[in-house]
């Protein structure tokens, strides 16, 4: 089985270090391709850069559809772009939020959500909304760690994440904590033994889920919202992008 | 007052006929600008399209931020990329689902939606979620026209969509209709004669409900979740929209 | 245009006020009436008084509609009568309450309420959930100051007010601030300038929506729950209010 | 105990039926004391019939407050002035939509509401929202019979409400019903032999749920939102009214 | 009238005190008989002691039926087995903690639930959602006292529970009080009379709610989702429950 | 790893056809074990029959506690005695309800559950509501078949199932299709290919999503509601179940 992990930034280091993560927990029959899109911001941390990441994204897919991927992650907490790729994806795909907070729901009554930069807790809600996951969020909290923080060798990030995810635990009477960044994949399983809790890490969360979808037989359905989109005439600089 | 009307995508006759309905209910002292982005798709059907227009439609808003636009309007009925536009701009930045919504709201306990294609349905629906609309919404109905059919002289728009209006009237017992489409601005105070029922087109409701929030001295929020983005690098063919 | 401002209780010296403000926002070409009715209580602080008002508002709305008002603005917190108002008006009715929260949703992803007695907390949150704004409120705060205290001169209403204001921002984490009395719309400007955020005065934000409205050429549906309500012998003292 | 009903309309042939209905469910130590007010609609048919019956209400909740009445039925199914009446009452005061759709929730997985004219839906929709019961109602349905054909005794009412309410057992897949107005409280056991299903009337609910609450020894709580209102004066012709 | 009380855990003291208490709130007319199951757990404090419960408890409902009981109450806060007794009951079947939560929003605006211990909270909301009650629901509070402490005579439970209602009151700004627990029936009126609050105990307001039913001539509808159940065989320790 | 699935009423037919379908989707490291409870109900039709299956199941839960279980399926689709289940188990715990409208909800925008019974339409809707998929949930629909039908060679099962699913297809617009029923997991891909849309069997779904889980290295968090229940007697029959 081949899955496609889209990092939707351009960090490749950021990249480099999910694939890796996943690579951890795939089955060992499962090919994980970790990529970044030729265009887009060198992290997502508002509307803007979740917006602007989206074409380079779509251009993976797309990549991958010609390659006979199986199914796609997209490994960025705000899971851009999501149902777009779905329109264009035969099997399934699966965000990080989404596989993290269901997942969630699974192993706790409830959970909270840490995150990078509070700016963007709004959205984490939102999503948590939308996929009817709301109820079983307590809280989504920031850490105000810039993502890119979470690649720089020296940074303190593990040591306030892990003080976050302890004050969750405590304070929102959290049954187990959500990271809420791609960039954290790799602190997942200290940060569980540091608090003795379950920690979810989208990445891992979102590369099982894929993998059971597909394993089951299903594709993305082909009769309604995400249908393959009507051929269209695209213009200007996104003239590539006409289907 | 100058207020930028951006239609996303790269249909201009229908960018000139939003001009032109907009110009009709405009105060007299406001000045309508009315675009299409340099790039994106010509209508837009789909998740995929929705994604894709939104780069051509920031850099609208960048550009009006640049020559002192007071407020703008996105007339797509998906109101693609409003948060992004949010942070980006100063003044305030309305969709076109948004205003109608909000303003069916005001003159009716209840509205139904008639828009051009069945897969757009769910995003109407979403919208209506996210705006807290939807306890007012009864129904969202498809006329199965594509967006580029109201372009048309001779197409039957105008019977087929009215025939759907009086559809929702009886049978969701609506008390208005919202038009679910920018292209369908011009047959709004026809169709409402016709139905003899409130009607409400996004276009004209937007830019009413833009001037008055700027008459009343108010602009985006930039204290939490519309703040200005982050300053940021892109790459690749994106990296005009560094910040 | 002429639209009709009832304060629906009759205290005039903030009818005043609530005119006076009215004329600063409205277009050049709107007459701007505001009334009190010419009975019921001084101020409204509770169910009890929200109810003894509706009788003299409705005799406004019915005086108006004999005279050629264009519409509506109902200026008490609590909306009272609204619905009663909408159904023997042709025109749009709009309460502040409506007008303010719809509006706050525009410029800021949330927004707190900041109103004067704590037992009317629980009549904001109603209006709220009515109006699907619940979702965008952060939280409902009092001052514990009486309605007419924002009518003594000497009153340090400004400054408590400011300063809840200050502390829905910080605690609550809201993006900007409804006021929660018809009797503070004159403050509305000085607050919005201290504490730096979006302030919005629902007698300013009523005004320009029913501008809106009657611009876009829409009136009150008559088709469902506002139709014109049956005629109906009334007896005793409200003899006068039978249809 | 005395319990005093108020029929909130001033057709006293209603108020005297529901008094004798009310009484053939009472505790034998109960008594029922059954009154119109003196002022007031002859029907209650509107918002607008609905505001204007709660001057003469809250008249006799002060009346029956005055001579120890231990608690208070409204008989109408909108539940008018219900909060307003609680605020000057020491014991209870429950609506007949209250009543009848919690007794409802308590013998049904589901209910139905059948009611007399279409435009009051809304309403009893409202009303299902504020008090919870949302989840429980799958439909409010309408007779299109006016209030007072009830009271007329060569009317349909009972075969074409019958008619409808097997309607909603088959069509709704309804548990029970609820029935929409205080005047068809006569007509609860026939309609539910008929149906052979729970048939709710609203007043024989509101009764037994005051007797149960007196008889607990509770009171409306003074603490917050229905504490006794701040003494006001009031003027003009509900000069009365003052506290 | 006949009513049964099951308290579904097998500690008679507790069940004793439940039938004295219940006998002092019924009518002259109404037997109370209070019960323990003949097996299950000595208390009920997890979903695993809730489940186990209910096997006991049923026996006892289809003895009751048996015997010509008129209504019965589940004496327990989880209100375990409400549905599936229910089915196999002709008369209604109330939990206490649906009693207690309806009261409650007829005698305040909002209450709190003052409970045992906090694991079970989660239980609590789950009721309070099922119900319709979540909306008047402020708070679920632990006092981390195990349900065999209401029992000790030296217990300091009343003290314990009488604070944590004190402290509802002030920081969740609740109207009144639920009692989170049967076994805490016999502290109503006491902690009532300290805070100043009404107090509301599942036992009592079940058993006049039971009474109210059954005085109106309603029974649980036979037409869905309560119907009786189909005959079933049952195998090994459980064959006594086949059908 | 290994999974035990519990297929919680005592028919061993269903059993080893819901293990051998598990068997298939299973990762080849997996070991599944299904079995049958030692006491309970032939099949689960009921509130009453679905409490009755609980104390057999549980009792398999601690035997697989015994032996070194990974994790668990519970398979039936009202998902009985989840909670209870995840108390008392170290690994995760998987109904197939839960698991099946997960996975619809990461195939489709919507789905529609197709089950046996009518009458047990309203716990689909619970538990559709409990995990957060209610808004996913377009509808419910019985095939009027008993679970036994299931089981009987002769049975037009198949067919009715298959047409009620492309009923859901057309009428409820739905995008893909859940299978309500634990008895239906070998008729999963036939009815997938007859109708051209993802089909959901629990089984599978939850096999893989238990599997995914363990290979993530997370558990049941034993912080809040699903701690391990606390020590406790049990009495009479139930003697067996103390802790």
């Amino acid at each position: 089985m081949k899955i496609k992990i889209i990092n939707p930034n351009t960090t490749w280091s950021m990249t480099e270090k999910i694939g890796a993560c996943a690579r951890m927990v795939a089955a060992t029959t499962t090919e994980i391709i970790a990529v970044s899109p030729s265009m887009g911001p060198v992290s997502i941390e508002s509307h803007y850069d979740e917006a602007m990441c989206v074409p380079g994204l779509l251009e993976e897919i797309r990549a991958g559809e010609a390659c006979g991927v199986d199914g796609y992650v997209i490994a960025c907490f705000g899971d851009p772009g999501l149902y777009a790729a779905r329109e264009i994806a035969r099997g399934p795909v699966i965000g990080i939020a989404e596989a993290a907070m269901h997942t969630a729901s699974f192993v706790g009554a409830s959970f909270s959500v840490v995150t990078t930069l509070s700016r963007t807790c709004g959205m984490a809600w939102h999503l948590a909304e939308r996929y009817g996951m709301q109820r079983f969020c307590r809280n989504v909290r920031a850490c105000d760690l810039n993502v890119l923080d979470l690649e720089r060798k020296d940074s303190n990030a593990l040591r306030v994440i892990t003080e976050e995810c302890r004050r969750a635990l405590i304070q929102d009477k959290a049954d187990c904590i959500v990271l809420g960044c791609a960039g954290m994949t790799d602190l997942c399983r200290e940060i569980s033994r540091d608090i003795d809790a379950p920690v979810i890490d989208g990445v891992g969360a979102a590369v099982r889920t894929v993998e059971g979808i597909v394993q089951l037989g299903l594709r993305t359905s082909k009769r309604g919202e995400w249908a393959y989109p009507p051929s269209k005439e695209y213009t200007g600089m996104l003239q590539g992008f006409s289907r």
